[in-house]
Order: structure tokens, then sequence, then C-alpha cells
């Protein structure tokens, strides 16, 4: 049997699964990443979940064609090496090389939103679209572009990289050094922070947690205005920013996904309705506007797409 | 000889050239559109244009391996139909089959903006790219992709049509509909609207003919600083869409090309500040931004682009 083993590295956790070449998930595990621990111990275990894995699938080492790896950073996947990933706090890693040496088997790795996209496009919510644009909305806002069933990377590997479109230039200060990118209009740390704004002028209760967006969605469903109006501001903002991006590549489907996405209609509701007042509907419609479906399997799954692409059965 | 015949057709004029597989020119017509004449006189007249153009070339019907035409307008292209050329007259205009009937070769379509691209990306400012985002920028604004040599259409054909990327919100009313989109901020149109409000305000000569953008350019180059200022805006709104658009897309090169582009540097310099202004480095660098090479010539060049593509030799 061809499977393919997907890993999706998190700097807290990292999920790994067997995945069949028609996508589906054989089998499963979940690590700590313990970055302190250092790299070597990171790959021992990553390994020794391959083999539980499959044994768990009744299937050994030869059945695995490749293995795909995602990874929340900026990599050079020519080359295989994580550049600079500052979650899990890694740079100059030479990822690929240290993986195959002892995985004894191929590897790729590719960013997270990236492999998000791919997953989704593939057996998720752009499944069976020609081209599909998947914005990934959490801490930050990544993005990916799939168009017939490939991954479009740009020259750099940034394409798709919406969260850093500038849309309102008088915006706040993002970490990239520009004013009003889209993530720091929507992202969950642009919801957490409008949020805390609003507790400090009252319009929250001053004993509400808001550690994160989750908080937020759960003020506004228990019926706080102020946090309804902060996911209302931050869906319009996705949706316009999600228009411009359309209005550029015109694709059939654009995805939202990442932990953001959990909110469901609640912040679909904003964005469609701002897709529609800035794109023409030549260049897209609101219902081609999806939540995305593969939830926190996007990962594993994407990873596993991306070295099914590179090694088809 | 394998060569390939490129029609690009304008409301006033119609261009057409005998081009070679290596994107040379070896002959090449103008006529004038007549629309009022009719379709049928028209593809008479394109029939002749081509019958004389291989005589001057010492070629033959033999020697066409097929006929690309670029048309302003909104095109099937998979039925070879005109759906809708408004500066043209044109509407649901079986163009493919009409021409094929009278030329017996094989005829494909395209809009304008996008054999613009082509042309570009194949022997002008985007040669040896692997992906090219070519925006022309004339009455309007349109925009073309090309990724690894191929036209990226999207969806609908509208991929790269940047000029309807809303940009200022509470900016002038498009044609399109809504407010602020790039067309309505930086194209010829914008800029005569701006320099005829800087006459009326007394701080362009009353006397100053302001008819097209050229006129503009022209008071710019005599020093007016009025006229200055406009085309400075023009460029920085341009320069701010194309960081907009290269985040998105992450080209290797962006190509500035239309009617606007032959103001040249004066132009350029505003576009490749506000490009740096706004585009992360990743996303690009202010010099990846062209101006286009082909002129005139490249809406011949890139229909001729179209047809090699469909019909290799």
């Amino acid at each position: 049997m061809n499977v393919y083993f997907g890993i999706d590295i998190g700097g807290t956790r990292v999920k790994t699964a067997v995945v069949t070449a028609a996508g589906e998930i054989l089998a499963r595990t979940e690590l700590p990443t313990l970055t302190e621990a250092g790299f070597a111990d990171l790959v021992e275990r990553i390994n020794g979940a391959l083999d539980d894995s499959l044994t768990a699938a009744r299937l050994t080492r030869a059945d695995v064609r490749g293995v795909g790896a995602g990874i929340a950073g900026f990599l050079d996947v020519d080359t295989g090496t994580v550049i600079e990933a500052v979650n899990i706090g890694w740079s100059n890693l030479p990822f690929v090389d240290l993986l195959e040496r002892v995985m004894k088997l191929p590897v790729t790795i590719e960013n997270d939103a990236n492999v998000a996209a791919l997953g989704e496009a593939w057996i998720g919510a752009g499944q069976g679209a020609r081209s599909v644009l998947c914005a990934t909305v959490g801490t930050g806002i990544g993005g990916g572009i799939v168009i017939e069933d490939r991954l479009y990377r740009g020259v750099s590997g940034m394409a798709g990289e919406i969260g850093h479109m500038v849309l309102h230039r008088e915006g706040p200060l993002c970490n990239c050094g520009h004013h009003g990118c889209l993530e720091v209009l929507a992202s969950a740390t642009a919801i957490v922070r409008e949020a805390k704004v609003r507790r400090s002028t009252g319009e929250l209760p001053a004993d509400a947690d808001i550690l994160g967006a989750a908080d937020v969605f759960q003020l506004a469903a228990e019926g706080h205005a102020a946090a309804q109006e902060v996911i209302q501001t931050a869906g319009e903002w996705l949706g316009y920013g999600l228009a411009v991006a359309a209005t550029c590549l015109n694709p059939d489907v654009i995805v939202v996904g990442g932990g953001v996405s959990k909110a469901g209609e609640s912040l679909m509701t904003p964005i469609r309705s701002a897709f529609a007042r800035y794109a023409l509907p030549l260049v897209g419609k609101p219902e081609d506007v999806r939540l995305a479906q593969l939830g926190n399997d996007a990962g594993v799954i994407g990873a596993a797409r991306v070295a099914a692409l590179k090694w088809p059965h």
C-alpha cells in the first residue's frame, strides 16, 4: 500500500499521521515539541511515531513513499532548510537532511499556510476547484495559493501571504514594520488586542478573561455587544482583504481556516458581506468564500500531500 | 517557416503582424477598425492584411501555424466569443468562428491586458522571469499574470485585473460601481480628471489643453508643480497597488505598460518609492518593477504568443 507520513510541527506540539494517497488518515500521533531537548531528540521521537503508526495500521516502512513536514516559518524548500522559525526557535536548520539521515525516507518541507492550502484544496473545502486561495487566520494571518492541485509559491515562497497586504495605511503597526497589514487588523492577536481595549473602556466586564480569540468569541456568544463588534470588525477587514486578493487572483474558491475560523458563521457573515461589497461579481461571489473543513488535520493531511505531489506512487 | 499572425484590435485601429516562433516581427499592417462598416468587412480586411504581410515576408499561408487576436473586452476564450467589448461596440460576437470561416486558419482570442502580459513575459521586460504581473495603465487599468510562460486566467478570466482592487474606500466612484479602485485613482482618466481640477482651481493655466494624460506629462515637463503632483499621486497609488498585488502573487517581475507608462521615469520613480514602502523586501524589490519594453508592439506580439502557446510548431 502507498502511504505518506505527514508531520505538522508547531511551537508546542507536533502532530503526525500516516495518510493514504487518497487523503485518508490511517493512524496518528501527537507529541510535545520540547525544543529545549534538542532537534536530534525530536527527530528520534518523530521516527518512533512513524513506527508506532505503521504498526497500528499494519504497514511497514516499505509502504511509505515519502515524508512531508509543515513548519511555521520561512523555509528554503529547495535545500530543505528552515531559515527562521521564530515560534519553534529554529534558524538555519538543515531539517530535511537531518530527518532523512535518521528516517531513511525521502523528506520534504513546506510552510504551514501553504500546507493547509494544499490540504484544503485536496480533500477539504477547496476539493475539485481549479484554483484555491486559503487564508489561515490565527496568531498571524498566512495564506497559500493552489492552482490545478499544485502550490503556487511565487519567486520567494511568499505568494498568498495576504496577511501582509497593507489595507489601512494609518492602521496599527504590524510586526513586519508596516502599518495596517491585514494581520494586524484581523488576526487572533488583533481580536484580543481590540477586546482588551474594550475591556479597559468598560465596554466589556473588567473581570473578563481575554487570553485568546476564543474568549472573545465566548463573550460575543454570551451577548456582549462590544465583543460582537470586535469580531464584526475583524470579519469585515478579512472580507475586504479577501476581496482585494481575489481581484488579483480570481480563484474558484477562497477558504478561511486557522484557529479564528472556529468562530464559524459569526465570523463568516461579516467576511462574506464585506467580500460582496468590495469584489466584483465576476471576480468572486460571497458563497465562494468557505470555511475550512479539515480543522486540526489540515497540517498533517497537507504535509502528506506535499510529499505525495513530490513522490507520486 | 513557422509563423503566427497576431492581431491587436482596438476601438479605432487594428494592428496586425506576422511573428516568428521566436517573437520577431517579419511584417506588419495597421488599418482602421471602422466598426460601422460591419464585422464581415473587418474580417475581409484583416484577411487581406495577412496576405499582404505574407507576400512582403515571402511566405505563404502554409507557414502560418495559427492566428491570435487581442481584444479589449470581456471574452469567453473557450468558445471564442466576445461577450462584451464596449470600446469596439461588440457583444456576443462569435469572433473565432467567423474569423476561422474566412481565414481558414485556427484562431484564438485573449483580452488585451492578458495579451500584453504574455508579450512582455515572452520577449519584453519580463523575459526569463518565472512569474510576471503586468499592469496595463491607459484609459483604464488592466492586468495579466504569466506563470512559467502560461497565462494564469483565474476562474473567470479576471486574474490580474488589479485595476479593480479597492484601495481607497472613500475614493472617487469607479465605472464598476465601487469607490476607490486603483483604476479610478491612477489611470490616464484619473490623471486627466485631477489635472482638470487643478486647472479649475488656478493651479494649472486656465488655457492649458488637457485632453489626455500626455498633456499632463507635458505640463509637468514644463515645470508646472500641480501637474507634477498629479503624476506623483497617480504613481504613488500605482506603487501602493502593485505592492498589494505583489503581496498576493510574489512575482519575479512586475511590468508597467500601457499609454501612461510612456511617461517613463517621472512615473516610475513614485511607483518604485511607494512599492518599497508597502511591500516587504521578500515580496518584491522596487527594482523588480520595470517599464514595459514592447511599446505599441505588445499587442501583436502577445497575440501571436497566444496562438504559439496553443499551436506549438
